[in-house]
């Protein structure tokens, strides 16, 4: 049964049970096997519970049953809250009584060592047989508030208390921190639908959960968490049907650091992919990657209005200029554009509040709030002639208090009916059950004005993202033809590149010291001189390239020297003869590359040359294979863009001829995803606008056992 | 009266005055006039209060006076909450009965144009005549708590309540955002002392507070923001006293975008300085400089164990690896070290949380709270063994509820009354009384982990710069040596900064064709050819310079030429010759340069040559003078510092050698602070470690007029 195949139906009894065994059911509702029982008798679960316990005739006022087999109906759903020791034989069991999915909470499997990791597949194995989707082990269960299922012991909603409903969904990894990003969602008002936490992941796994989502007509928002991802191709199915039904993912995947990579895999045994990869993933999906935990959620609640716009204009009130002035710095950090209101705009502005300064940010002062009247008529001013794409509005502690939120809200009511989409921040220090209020008006609230700048950002990166999204799905499949010749030498690398539609410098391969002066002549000087041979990979090591040859005695000379060289340095080579190639003059050196990412397979690189790649490692990545619009992205992504856009009084460079070379590179990548380790096309000279440009060498690793897809999941 | 000289005295009856006098003193408690009044009394200060109202014979149940001169005692301080238009003739009359300090609260000055202006300095004029120190005017006033003294109408003390006892100070220009900081300081706990707010600085300005609070016994963390600072010498002196004695500085300076920039000048009349400028200063003295307002009241909180270590060494507590991760992420992104235990320790820690992992992050999972006990020896065994200059503990709801924190905080003492000046975060999620409880046993409070992270960076920021700080305050005098001859070429120049300690490359001056021919030959070949003349700047429109001239021919050759060029190109100039000079081989190009700024004078520029300054602006600044260790400081903040340590295989370059240059640089710059408007020397090329530096060009742009001092103050 393969997951990625038709992955939607098999997790419908995992979220929808009618009938519910609890294996390990306490009678202490503040037990692990207690807790999830009370829970779900609290929340009104309609389906059927069995609570299963040999040593006890009922449990929690429910009739308990001391083994599964004993459980009178069907049972679509089990709950194991047994000591890891106890699962093997328990899981055979729900298999036999036709379980068609379960939870299992119990620790001491893979994340003990050997023992528990035999034990585990054991499980999973049992599981893949009978059909029956197994969540866990070692996880917090999960829940679906709709219908009042809780098969889970976080102690936190104990905490906070049930969730509220609404249609954001939440996958975690670990159950500790889905549990955290619960509490700290619920105290922000965000109503949750869906909570799963897949623990160590025996068989369902983050991205299946997030393809279900993603599909879920329930689900409006996606949260996720993930320390690694084993699954390539059904993430990348999942995050692009979440894009195409414009949903919103929110991600922590954490390990940014090396301190960081280094807790995250003593913490799971999952296959944590090079964090740059994710980076790509996660951008050419548009999904936000969020780097804390406050901006996690941040993010997820200022996608309550679920409001996206395509455009970055951002208007904004404030009554502390000083404030202003913080909002429109994040705003530039943001890549937001604070446009200032129209002329005739500001004027009647300015004739509304004479003290205040109009442009945008728009500073009402204080004094303003001695006429609410006056700080809604600006607000709709601004709706309806800023064209703003958000608004927000800081008034601190002056709007917080219940006497002048009350006074407030009435005044601003009509603008707001009239501009129900206007996406609208309030910016107030306030207690919760004021913050409550404005949200029911439609406005979102957050604190910290600086917060709500990013929290904007994120929302617009959304709406470019849904706009842009490819009507059809883009196809992920990676092909497996492999080279036509391995070991392949640089003759062989640039032809098969060439052939794939990547520019390649013109070169004529010289047998001997007198064809090469002849060849450079035709060529026309100056030209490059490099030794030709499969089986010499590193041409430094012998001086194997000479630059800058100026006319045919010079060539017929290096030659010669060349030749000399290499047959002293690899005595056993195949020695093809001297490349003759012409030097290129101008443009701008970049470096294209690819390697192979154990998850992702392979990852196309671009930075550009010299000190960028060398000293500030300024390359970004994405995923093979990929379109024109994304290599445009990529190649926005790097600080030196400048260069190739113009800087230093040279010409703009030829963008379009870079791209069009990432694509057909990526799609190369993706056809011999199998038989490939790395590219590197280094140099790969830019030149200006409509000349092109050509990579002037060129070296393909093959993998040393083109073996197992890397996308073949679990 | 020059407030850089004796500033101290002068602000005493501004904060501590034994006698008030409030003109305009309302009996409605909730206006402007009638609130003041009512904090103080309600606040119980102990001086006397005189309300001055004409209309009334009491105000607010006090003996009120129809003008000033009929308040029978003397008059330390008085209070205006008056018209605009009516406030010269009140400050007269204060002037007239001997008032020595007070704050005017009145709009309708220098934010509202020529007139206002007029009137603000006819203010001004009359206190400094007077002896009188002012306050405002546009501002909301003051408070000093701790004497129950609240001369301030600011409606947030109304809204959060009076403030706690405390030592923190705050500062702002701005009424508006002053408020806003005091609000969510209070909210947060902090305890405040002092509260100033401008307004318009007719007289007393942010500096001079921040002078007055850096030398005051009763301030130990001082908060302050500003939009433009116009006293040079008042806020280093400011700035190096509060570094000196141990205390953090907190600052919010706006404007860092161009938008921001706008807005910032649109609010005040403040002269802003190019923000790199404070960059520069604060670096310099060690001040934490805050981008967002969440990120000001963070690191202010933080300060409140006032603890400040000197190292780097982040221990790491979680129940949940996931957030292990991110603060191990985040303590890299802020420069701190995440050290594992010993590995003893680590045994120890194993037995004690067999299920945990104990390097650092040590992820004790939320089992351990099923015993309160081993979470507290974990804890211990952290203290006594890590070595950590801070620990955070991320426990978040789990440690957060009423009963647990109880059990928890009781578990954790004895460890805590060990290690009492161990830095402890705990990161939890819990209501504000359970807060409170595990501040008063000594920890900090972060909800979110990675901001806790963030504030231990600021905290150890300062320890160092504490530690660091010189012993004697430096000497940041400007002096106004002329420059000995103006216009200045190339030659003078570098005969200038060679005299100065400034490596230059070693010249010689040839008259004709002929005298360059042997000149480049006592030189030694390749050499480089300029044109010599101190009537052209701008050499590269002529061709001026001509690079790698191989014998002595060719430089015949070329000399006639390139003097034949400029002939051309400048008929009238005074041509002396052409300079001959080596070729410097190897060595990395800097850039070294001087710009002045408006407010605080010379301030020397660093960074690398080529990309790294024309694409990617990666340049640093400091204000001059300035040591060693300051360059050093600022060499190592440039993103292509790799290159100078031993990037590509190239050996270390000579990073002592730069630092002399960029010392002598900023002597240089601040000896001839009047004469100079700019310096560059580019390139100044870093030769390998140990063989020096040596600038290849030299220009001095002195100023058109040189005139007044920039560090003249008000």
């Amino acid at each position: 049964m393969n997951p990625a195949a038709d992955p939607c139906p098999s997790l419908e009894p995992l979220l929808r049970p009618r009938s519910v065994a609890i294996i390990g059911a306490s009678d202490d509702p503040t037990r692990i096997g207690g807790r999830p029982l009370r829970y779900m008798m609290e929340a009104g679960f309609a389906g059927a519970i069995y609570p299963v316990n040999p040593r006890r005739p009922r449990v929690q006022g429910l009739d308990a049953y001391p083994d599964i087999a004993d459980v009178p109906g069907s049972v679509d759903f089990a709950l194991l809250a047994l000591p890891a020791a106890a699962c093997v034989r328990a899981v055979e069991a729900c298999a036999a009584k036709g379980v068609r999915a379960m939870v299992i909470f119990s620790s001491g499997f893979a994340e003990v060592g050997s023992e528990g990791r035999e034990r585990q597949e054991q499980i999973g194995a049992i599981g893949r047989k009978a059909g029956m989707r197994i969540v866990g082990p070692n996880c917090l269960g999960l829940f679906n508030n709709a219908i009042g299922f809780f098969p889970t012991f976080t102690s936190l909603i104990d905490t906070g208390g049930f969730p509220l409903p609404g249609n954001v969904a939440i996958v975690s990894q670990s159950g500790a921190y889905g549990s955290h990003v619960f509490l700290l969602a619920h105290r922000r008002g965000i109503g949750i639908n869906t909570w799963i936490t897949t623990g160590n992941e025996c068989d369902v796994q983050v991205s299946e959960c997030l393809l279900q989502l993603a599909l879920d007509d329930e689900t409006e928002v996606i949260v996720a968490y993930a320390e690694g991802i084993r699954e390539r191709d059904v993430l990348l199915e999942a995050l692009a049907q979440a894009r195409a039904n414009r949903k919103p993912v929110v991600f922590m995947k954490v390990g940014r650091s090396s301190v960081g990579a280094q807790a995250a895999s003593s913490h799971t045994a999952a296959l944590t992919g090079a964090d740059a990869v994710y980076d790509a993933l996660f951008r050419q999906f548009g999904v936000h990657r969020a780097r804390t935990t406050e901006e996690l959620i941040d993010v997820a609640y200022a996608c309550r209005r679920r409001i996206y716009p395509a455009g970055r204009r951002l208007g904004l009130v404030t009554l502390s200029g000083g404030v202003g002035v913080q909002m429109a710095d994040a705003a530039e950090d943001y890549g937001l554009e604070v446009t200032p209101m129209p002329e005739d705009a500001q004027r009647e502005l300015k004739q509304l509040l004479p003290y205040a300064a109009v442009r945008n940010p728009v500073d009402v002062t204080a004094q303003a709030f001695n006429d609410m009247s006056l700080v809604a008529r600006n607000l709709e001013i601004m709706y309806e002639r800023g064209g703003y794409d958000a608004i927000i509005a800081f008034f601190t502690g002056v709007a917080g208090s219940r006497y002048v939120a009350a006074q407030l809200r009435e005044s601003l009511r009509r603008a707001r009916e009239r501009f129900p989409d206007q996406l609208v921040v309030l910016s107030i220090v306030a207690p919760e059950e004021t913050v409550r209020l404005y949200e029911e008006e439609g406005y979102l609230i957050f604190e910290d004005p600086t917060r709500a700048v990013a929290a904007m950002a994120s929302l617009m990166a959304f709406g470019r993202s849904f706009q842009e999204s490819p009507r059809a799905l883009p196809a992920f499949e990676l092909g497996c033809e492999p080279l036509t010749e391995v070991p392949i030498g640089e003759r062989a690398a640039k032809r098969l590149l060439a052939a794939a539609g990547i520019p390649m410098v013109e070169e004529r391969l010289a047998a001997t010291p007198e064809e090469a002066a002849s060849a450079a002549k035709e060529v026309g000087f100056p030209v490059a001189l490099k030794i030709s041979s499969p089986d010499i990979l590193h041409k430094t090591e012998i001086r194997g390239v000479v630059l800058d040859v100026r006319s045919a005695d010079a060539a017929r000379h290096e030659a010669e020297a060349l030749l000399e060289r290499a047959r002293a340095g690899h005595p056993h080579a195949r020695i093809e003869g001297v490349l003759v190639a012409p030097m290129i003059q101008g443009g701008i050196e970049t470096i294209l590359g690819v390697t192979r990412d154990s998850v992702f397979g392979p990852v196309v690189m671009f930075g550009l040359g010299g000190v960028f790649v060398e000293v500030l490692n300024d390359v970004t990545f994405r995923i093979a294979p990929f379109d024109g619009r994304e290599a445009k992205r990529m190649i926005g992504e790097v600080k030196g863009r400048a260069l190739l856009e113009g800087a230093r009084g040279a010409p703009p460079a030829d963008i379009d001829a870079l791209a069009c070379a990432l694509v057909r590179l990526s799609e190369f990548a993706a056809r011999h995803a199998d038989a490939i380790e790395s590219i590197d096309l280094n140099p790969f000279v830019v030149l200006s606008k409509g000349q092109g440009a050509v990579a002037l060498d060129a070296l393909i690793v093959p993998r040393a056992s083109a073996g197992a897809r890397p996308s073949a999941g679990r």
